[in-house]
Order: structure tokens, then C-alpha cells, then sequence
């Protein structure tokens, strides 16, 4: 394998500490409610008891196809919250539901509830279509996190021994099928379990199955085939539907079902950062620049289409019917995360604040016990946050995210330091040999201002990395009090110098209120702004409005206010303004009527961030309005 | 029965002459182009040869269960052609193919192609979703409007044994189905067919389908089970699809299949005229106000969704993904012509009118040999005419609408006489027993300037009653070069004296170039303008401009000006503006921006009537214009 490049290396989540007035409460609700409450409704709906392998024909509630990967998702969340947050009772759950899953582990290594108890005959038959390499990624995730938080290995040697009878079933050699996941995730979770294990086959696995990935003759086209299957009617069409259209180093357009999307991405950057892959680091920058700069949402959300749950065509962003699905935010978090690591660019980490900040972050209640599946931009009112789903792939998805969000805060690359996102707490590492902690204290995102105190054993020289984010357009920055004017180096603002023990850095990004316009070929934002101030992206809604929200307008010359609005769901800051709405009086029995005979009337306007909508009364919602 | 209450009379398409600028060139083309250029298309894929019966199992080409509707839309549309301006040519061809279809008839009366040779076994078991009903109601009005222009009554005859063989399967008495259609249409046949000869039983029988719809138990659910089927599992899930969910009286809202709506509820007006039913004429009313006041296009457009070509939510009216079926706006002319016979209030002739000039009239290009089935209101450029349809019925609806369009012109009420439309030519008829001619002479739509001569044996009183659109917000009235002050009633101006021969009306309908706005709860309108002259609709056409068309901005201060272009598309008036074009540059890399960094460029703006669009070269199209 060529030299890795993976230029930036995240601090391990247990040397990050969290701190902070906007995180802290989240992750105390995802700890105290939502971790829980997905158990419950696991629990609830047999997907736990699943793995006692006794279901049979006949009975009721056949264990789905993706069940092992909601439970390995749980225990992932549970790892990194006890990875920062011990809890003896939290643990012990976990390790009675990993003995489950050990315990049906088949003796080749084998480990999937569906097709051991359900249709064991149709084992690795159709990869297109079902689950079991998604699964099997789940489990590896879940089985280093756990490893990692609490040096438990039961279940990282139960997925070693699963990971090697997959890579001996799938590969080049004689007799292996050379088959990829239909649903994308393995690629990310085999680079996860090389780095934890240091053992070069499973990075080599996945690369297999990046590299196999579309090419001809296709893999999908024989399989179906040899069940009997036509593989020209299938209900999807198109292989662009799971990325497999092309072999992955040729494509250059985010296509097809927007989670395996990220997934795919996620996996194909980490195997260029572990192998020096130019090539590879090339297609993952050409589908990057699809995915962000041509087909997200100001929220961060991916995927436009309900229909497939898939990315549509270029500049394809209607509002209201946006699916945007939780789990695809999510994945561009992974997917930046991923491209931070191999680039050390600032932009990276601008996306993936934005949708950590908005589009992720909206996924859940503030409660901590309601999720959406679905993020819309604009909502008539019939959108709601539900308890649990079917296809469950998001509450836990966010669960485990938020409960790793440490790991997104600080990186080395050398001898430099970066601090990626601004959240209180501490980061420790080591420089030169000697520990070091890196202090945090911040109201970030209400305010711009941070605070970094320098704890150090000795004077040493090295480079402190702060993010100037992409929405920031005038900074100050001092180091003990006096300015200082840091080197701009890749959207960071670069500090080398000797730092002493107790230096203190204060940061404050400017924070006005922007009037954010859509590139004009969004032509569903024609003519509307939205509000954004920091990170966090603004919506109108119903319950502080008279009049459909999605109707008023936004002159340009009105003044926009920020204030912190301690009653809002645990204190918020809210924009305040003066829009326009139409009058909703003289439409009697017309549709239509001359702008000469209407009018609109001044009315107070309350934005307020799009992640905490619909946490208060049922109504309309809209990010984008009228520049009117 | 009780005592008909049909207000308005209309004059018989023989008795009126089309001469005019706008409609003249339509007309030719419709005759022709369109007409020969149908027929073609229905002999090349097998359409008219079909009534051969030479069909055989196991032959190419099955005929298809609506084939028959598709001729016989052009036998209609070829005898209003021939009502108004004899071709012996057509009219042997017509002739031709009459003969095919009597010789088609079966003993009984029966007379459908694909029951009578594809699936004979099946006539009658699926009246939910096949079309035997439906293409009798259109064998029916083929052959009224062919013996009114010729004469010649041997389709007359065919289709009265039909009529009659029908009634005597379908009926309330012993041993008659109690089935209706699954697509409306022989309701409103069956009423042509009543006036047509006088037989009071077609127009029982009429009823009786208008009234057996949606009753419980329901006929489809029963016909169903006697299929083997469980009506549980059909494809469209809810009866509201073919408006057979509740009783039509007790239906309030415009749902399911537009276009079947629209033949329902004007078969529903008529039966409400001919009978004097109150309750049915208010349920038409209901059904009026949900269609035209919540869920109409601007262009006369009904049916938002692609999916089951159906009616959605109140206000839900997307532009780029507009259904609006150019047979479901022709089928809104319809429902708007018999509303206004049965109330004489000039408010159905404005929807008529809008519906007619805009959302009908883009269904053909100008050479008449192309056609839209879908009318959006905004287009990224991949929308364009066909020259036929698999699916073929909005062809020869167009031909039929556009060659009977006289009809449309004047009508009589007592001893009043109503101008509807505004259209070059002249109506014949009688007054007082005393032959009279009306002269029409106006360049509207261009210009709202029309004169009215009156050409009369003897001095009579009457009433002449002038619509004044509901687009009209001010106007002078002439008679003999004098001012006179009408009486207005019902969107008309009435003028009731004792007219002279070579008596001299002018009217000046004033008509500015307006913006309209969309009632606020239409939110994908909000915050955009619409350009509406006279009863046309404008849009901006991507050859016009430079810079994508949907995202230019029409401030509220530009000034419009209308200026007659001699070179477009044989003439038509355009307006003219300076717009806001958002700078297309500095957008590298970035999908949203704030708007203080961003501007716009004044552009020229030429607007176009919408019903002129893709007649030229392709490309994007808008009709809402952001306000900027």
C-alpha cells in the first residue's frame, strides 16, 4: 500500500471534554432521553430479542433486514456516551445485548438475524437489494466504539471473525464472488476496524470493494441472474440509484439514494487517506463539489427527492417537498469530516457545521424522544417530528453522532493544533512529548466570541489552528490580551509561536444577521432571501406569526435584530424584524387579482432556528421568504 | 320531469361566422393542419382500421380500450369544421369512416372495438377502470355534431340503438346494473343526444348515471368481487379518484382525475338545466367554487399532480411541476359553458375565456400539428409539443374545442341576446320572429376595441346583453357614436332598446397591462407577480433573454409597455420592461451567498402571451415573475 495521507488526525472522543451552554443540554437529553428511548422502542418492536435466533417460520413479525444495523447503531451511542460519561448501568445493558450478539454468530462468522432465522437459503444472494454488508458495517462501528470506550472486546473479535469470513466470500481470488454492498457502509466501517485492529486486510477488503463497485461486467446483472431474476426490470432502474453505475474513480456526480451516497464517499476518502490514493482523492473531491456546491440545501440536507430518497438534478432544491433525509445530513457530516482529514481545508468543516448546526441538528426533538426521517424547508404544517419508525436508520444515527461530537472538535496534523468546531470544554493531547490541554469557553453560536486557555507542562513551539468559518467576514484575534495577525491558512487562522502554560487566545467572530440568497439557477429561491446568522440557519414559524408564514415577505431595507430569548426552549436567539403580509381579506372567490388591488400590511417577524422548529405549537413553517 | 331551467340558449354553431385576426389563422390551422394531421395519426397506429374488427389473438397491436374516443373526437372535430366551411373531401372521408364504424355495430347495439374483439368476455366487468362507457359518450357526440353540420343521420341512428341498448343494461328496473362510468362523459353525451332528438329517455338515462354515482353499496365494489378482485387492493386506492366516493350531490370538492371531474360536473349542469334540479344545480356551484376560487392555474390550468392526473390540496398550484392537462382545462370551458347557460352571470364566461386564451390554446403550436398533454407554468426548457400521444384523447379535444368555437360566441335568453366572447364575425338568429345579424369587429385579444352592427328587418326591442370581463376595470360604451350609460348586470352590460337596422354598438374595454398576485395562501406564487393583459397570461420565454427566465425579478416600479410585434408568430402583442437579472458571477464553489455580496443587472424583459410558448426556439419558460 502507498504512504497515507490523511493530513489531519481527530483527538480520540476520550481525550475531549464537553463543556458548553448550547451542546451540553443536547447531549445530556440524547444520554438521559434519547439513547433510552431508542432502546425502548428496539426492545418494543423485537429488534433485540431478534437476536436469539428464535424466530420461525410462521410466527409473527419476521426479524427485517435491517434490524442488526438499528441495534449496532444503539450500541455504538451507548459507547461513546459511556466513552465520556461512565455509567455501570448503561454498560451493563450493553453487555448483556453484545452477549446476544455474539451468541448468534454462526460458526464460520457469520452474523445477521434475518438470514440466519428467516431465509438462511438466500445468504449473500442478492447484495442489490438487502442488507447484509450494511449490517455487517453497523456492527464493526458499533464493535470499535465499544472497544474504544470501554476496552471491552467481546464484540470487536466477534467482528474480526466476521469481517475475515466476509473477505473470504468476497474478493478477487479464486472462487470469491466479486460483489460490493448494495447499501454503502462496510467501505467506512472496514477502514474503522483497520485503524483499531492495524490490520492491513481489512483495509485492503475495503478498498475491493470500493474499487469492484460498477465495474463490467456488473456484479448485480449476474447475481440477479443466477436468483432468476431479470435484471432489466428492476424496481430502481438505474444502478446510479446505489452508486454502482460506473466504478467509483469515474464518477463525478452525486447520483442516486442520498445516505448510501455519503456512506460510499465516506469510505472512498478514508481509503484514499489510508493508501495515498490520488486518483481516488481526486473522484472524491469531483463528488464533493457535486453533492455541496450544486445540490445541498442551506440546511446542509442532501437528497431532494422523496421518490428514492435520491439526489435529482442539478440546483433541484424545492422546499416543501424536500426529503433531505436526517441520515443523509449525517452522512455529509462523515463524508466532511472525512475530506477535513484528507485536505486540512477549512471549507470542509464549514459544511459540516452547517449541516451539524441545521439540518442534523433539526432531526430531533429537543426532548430528545421525537425524530425526523424528512426535512423539509418549508412546511404547510402537517410536519412532525414522530417517536420512532419503521425504518428506523435515523434516531440512532443521530444518537450515536451527538454522542461523538467530541471527536469533531480538535485535530493534530504535526506539530500543528486545530480547533475545527468552537464548543466549551477541553481537548487533551500531547506536543512534543509533553500533555497539553486546550481550554474552550464560548456561547457559541449565539455569540462569536471564544476563549482558548493553553495548559502546558513546558514552553514549546507549535502552531494553534483556529477555524475562521465560511460565514465569518471580519474577525478579531489576541493572545493575551494583545492583537495579534494570525497567518490565513485554508480558511484557519494560524498561531505558531512558544506558548506558555496559562496563554490565553480570545477569538470573536463577527455575527451579524446575513440575508442569504440561493444561486440564481435554485430557481425555487428566486427572489427570497434566508436568515442565517453564525452557523445557524433561520425559519419563520406559525405559532409566532399571524398570517401563513410562508407568505410573508422580507423587505431589504428592513432592520434585523438579534436578541437572546431566554424562554425559548432553553434560550435561543431570535431575529426580530418588521416583513409584510399580504391582506387575506377581499379574495372572496378569486384566485386571482391585480397587485394594484391588494395590499399588504406591516406585521412583526419572529425567526427563530431552523434545528428547534416544531418543538411548540403545530403550524406552518418556511426558511426561504419573499424579498417583497 | 320538472321544468328546465337552462338560461342561456347558445347559438347553433351554423348559425355563427368566425372572421377575425386572432382566431381566423387558428381556425385554418385547425382545419388545415391539425385535423388531417389527427386523422393521420389515428390511421398509422391502427386507430381507424380497428373498427374493421380484423383484430385476431395473438395479432400485433391490440386495440386499445379508448381507441374508439379517439376517432370519434375527430369525426366531432371534422364536423364543426364542415358546420361552418363544407369540404366535400373531409366529408367523404368522414363518410368512410361512418360506415366502418356502423358496420362495427353488433346486433344487439353493442359497438366497442376492444370488447368486441380483444376481451369480449370482459364488456361491462370493469366499468371502475375501463372505458366502454366513456367511448360511447363520445361515439354519441361524434355523431350529434355530425348529423347538425350534414344532415346525415346514420351515425345518429348507430349510436341511438347504442344509447338504447345501454339503457337497457344499466338502470334501476329488474335486472339492470346499477354501474355508472369510471370515466365520466356519457352523462353529458347523453344530453347532446336528448336535445338532439327530442327523446326525453336519453336524458333519463343521463340521470340515472349522474345520480347512481357513489351510492351505497358501491357498484365498483361489487363488480369487483364478481371479478375475483378485492376492490380493497385497487391501484388508485380511493373512489374520489373517479368522483364516485360519496353521492354527487352530497360533493363539495374538486378531487380525483381533473379531467374526469370536469365532464362529470358538466354533465351534472346540464342534467340540472334540462330537469330544473336545485339541488344538483347547487351541487354544481360547490364543485365550481372549489375548482376555479382554490385550485385553479392563473392560465385556466386545473389537475397540480402528475400522479393520477388528479386535483390536490386547495392552493396547492406548483408551476414547473404543473399537471394541468390541456383536456382538463378544455373540460373547464365545458363545465364554465354550462354554468353560464344555467346562471347567465358573466363569471363563468370570464373562467371560460381564461381557461380558453391561456391554459387551452398552449395545448397546440401554431402550426397546429404539435400538442401539449401537460401544461406547466414554468419550465427549465425540457418541455416541449409531440406530435401524438400513445395516449392520444387532448389532439383531437383541441380540434374539436377550437372548430366549435362559434358556438361559444352568442347565446339568447328570452328576448335577450348575450355576446360572450369577443371574437370577429358575425351571429344569426331571430327576434320577435324577425330575422337578425350581428356584426362583430375587434382585434381583441390585442385590443379591447369592438364593434357591434346590427343588421335588422324592422325596428324591435330588445335586449343586447355585453359581457364586460372580469379582467375589465373600466370602459366606454357607444351606440351611434353617442355615450351611453348600460345597465351591468352579472358581469354584463345590458342595452335594452328598439334597435334599427345598421344600429352601431362600440365598446372599449380598457386593457392595461396588469400584475397579478396569487391568493397568499398560494405559496408557491408568494411573492411573485404574473403579467395578465386583457384575458391573456403572459410569460417570459428563454430565447427572449439572456440569464435563466425563472430567476428574473420584476420590481414593482418598472414600467410595462404593450407593443404589437408584427414579426411574432404572425403577430401578437408583447410587453416590454427592464427586469433584475442576479449576477451569475461569483457563484465558484458556493451554492448560497449573503445578498449584500451579490447583485443584479437591469435586463431587458419581453414577455410573451403564454399561449404562444415553445413555438420557437426551446428553452426555459416563466409565467410568476419574483417582485424583486
Amino acid at each position: 500500500m502507498p504512504t497515507p495521507t490523511r493530513k489531519l488526525h481527530p483527538f480520540a472522543l476520550t481525550d475531549v471534554t464537553i463543556d458548553d451552554p448550547f451542546w451540553t443540554p443536547r447531549q445530556e437529553a440524547n444520554r438521559a432521553v434519547s439513547i433510552p428511548h431508542i432502546l425502548a422502542m428496539c426492545r418494543q418492536t423485537g429488534r433485540v430479542d431478534a437476536f436469539k435466533l428464535d424466530w420461525r417460520p410462521g410466527d409473527p413479525n419476521p426479524p427485517h433486514i435491517f434490524w442488526d444495523s438499528d441495534v449496532a447503531k444503539w450500541i455504538e451511542a451507548a459507547a461513546y456516551s459511556l466513552a465520556t460519561r461512565p455509567d455501570k448501568r448503561l454498560e451493563a445493558e450493553v453487555d448483556e445485548i453484545i452477549d446476544l450478539i455474539v451468541a448468534a454468530q454462526q460458526t464460520e462468522g457469520y452474523l445477521n438475524i434475518h438470514f440466519t432465522v428467516v431465509e438462511p437459503e438466500k445468504r449473500w444472494a442478492n447484495l442489490r437489494d438487502w442488507h447484509e454488508l450494511y449490517c455487517a458495517g453497523h456492527l464493526i462501528e458499533a464493535a470499535v466504539a465499544y472497544w474504544q470506550a470501554t476496552g471491552k472486546r467481546a464484540l470487536l473479535d466477534a467482528v474480526c471473525r466476521y469481517a475475515d469470513y466476509i473477505g473470504s466470500v468476497f474478493g478477487r481470488g479464486k472462487g470469491k464472488k466479486r460483489g460490493f454492498p448494495g447499501h454503502e457502509e462496510l467501505e467506512l466501517a472496514l477502514v474503522k476496524l483497520f485503524r483499531a485492529t492495524g490490520e492491513q486486510r481489512y483495509l485492503k477488503l475495503s478498498k475491493f470493494f470500493v474499487d469492484e463497485r460498477g465495474r463490467k461486467p456488473h456484479y448485480y446483472d449476474k447475481e440477479a441472474k443466477e436468483r432468476g431474476d431479470d435484471p432489466k426490470t428492476w424496481w430502481a432502474r438505474d444502478y446510479s440509484y446505489n452508486q454502482s453505475h460506473v466504478p467509483v474513480r469515474e464518477q463525478d456526480e452525486a447520483l442516486g439514494h442520498s445516505v448510501r451516497a455519503m456512506y460510499l464517499y465516506s469510505g472512498m476518502a478514508d481509503v484514499a487517506a489510508e493508501t495515498g490514493d490520488e486518483e481516488l482523492r481526486t473522484a472524491c473531491k469531483r463528488l464533493w463539489a457535486s453533492a455541496v456546491e450544486r445540490k445541498m440545501y442551506v440546511t446542509g440536507g442532501v437528497g431532494s427527492a422523496h421518490q428514492g430518497e435520491k439526489f435529482t438534478a442539478d440546483y433541484d432544491l424545492p422546499n416543501e417537498s424536500a426529503y433531505a433525509e436526517t441520515c443523509a445530513a449525517i452522512g455529509l457530516v462523515y463524508f466532511a469530516h472525512r475530506m477535513l482529514q484528507l485536505e486540512a481545508d477549512g471549507k470542509y468543516a464549514d459544511v459540516l457545521e452547517q449541516a451539524l448546526y441545521n439540518g442534523v441538528l433539526s432531526g430531533v426533538g429537543v426532548r430528545g424522544d421525537r425524530f425526523f426521517y424528512v426535512n423539509p424547508l418549508a412546511s404547510a404544517g402537517g410536519h412532525h417530528r414522530q417517536e420512532f419508525f419503521g425504518c428506523a436508520c435515523c434516531p440512532p444515527n443521530l444518537a450515536r453522532l451527538i454522542a461523538e461530537l467530541g471527536s469533531y472538535v480538535y485535530a493534530t496534523s504535526g506539530n500543528a493544533l486545530y480547533v475545527n468546531l468552537y464548543v466549551g470544554g477541553e481537548g487533551e493531547t500531547e506536543v512534543a512529548g509533553w500533555p497539553m490541554t486546550l481550554h474552550q469557553e464560548t456561547c457559541y453560536p449565539w455569540e462569536g466570541a471564544v476563549k482558548l486557555t493553553v495548559e502546558l507542562g513546558q514552553p514549546t513551539k507549535f502552531d494553534v489552528r483556529l477555524r475562521l468559518p465560511g460565514w465569518c467576514r471580519a474577525f478579531s484575534l489576541e493572545v493575551n490580551d494583545e492583537p495579534v495577525e494570525p497567518r490565513l491558512t485554508k480558511g484557519y487562522a494560524s498561531l505558531k509561536r512558544e506558548w506558555q502554560d496559562g496563554d490565553v487566545v480570545e477569538l470573536c467572530l463577527d455575527m451579524p444577521v446575513e440575508r442569504i440568497v440561493a444561486n440564481p439557477a435554485v430557481v425555487e429561491d428566486a427572489g427570497k432571501v434566508a436568515l442565517q446568522r453564525g452557523p445557524l440557519v433561520y425559519c419563520l414559524e406559525q405559532c409566532d406569526h399571524s398570517g401563513d408564514v410562508r407568505g410573508l415577505a422580507l423587505p431589504d431595507d428592513a432592520e434585523l435584530t438579534a436578541r437572546f430569548d431566554t424562554n425559548l426552549l432553553g434560550g435561543a436567539t431570535v431575529i426580530e424584524t418588521t416583513g409584510l403580509a399580504p391582506a387575506a381579506t377581499g379574495w372572496k372567490g378569486s384566485l386571482y387579482r391585480p397587485l394594484s388591488e391588494t395590499s399588504a400590511k406591516p406585521v412583526r417577524i419572529k425567526a427563530i432556528p431552523y434545528c428547534l422548529w416544531d418543538n411548540r405549537a403545530p403550524g406552518a413553517m418556511a426558511v426561504w421568504l419573499p424579498r417583497g
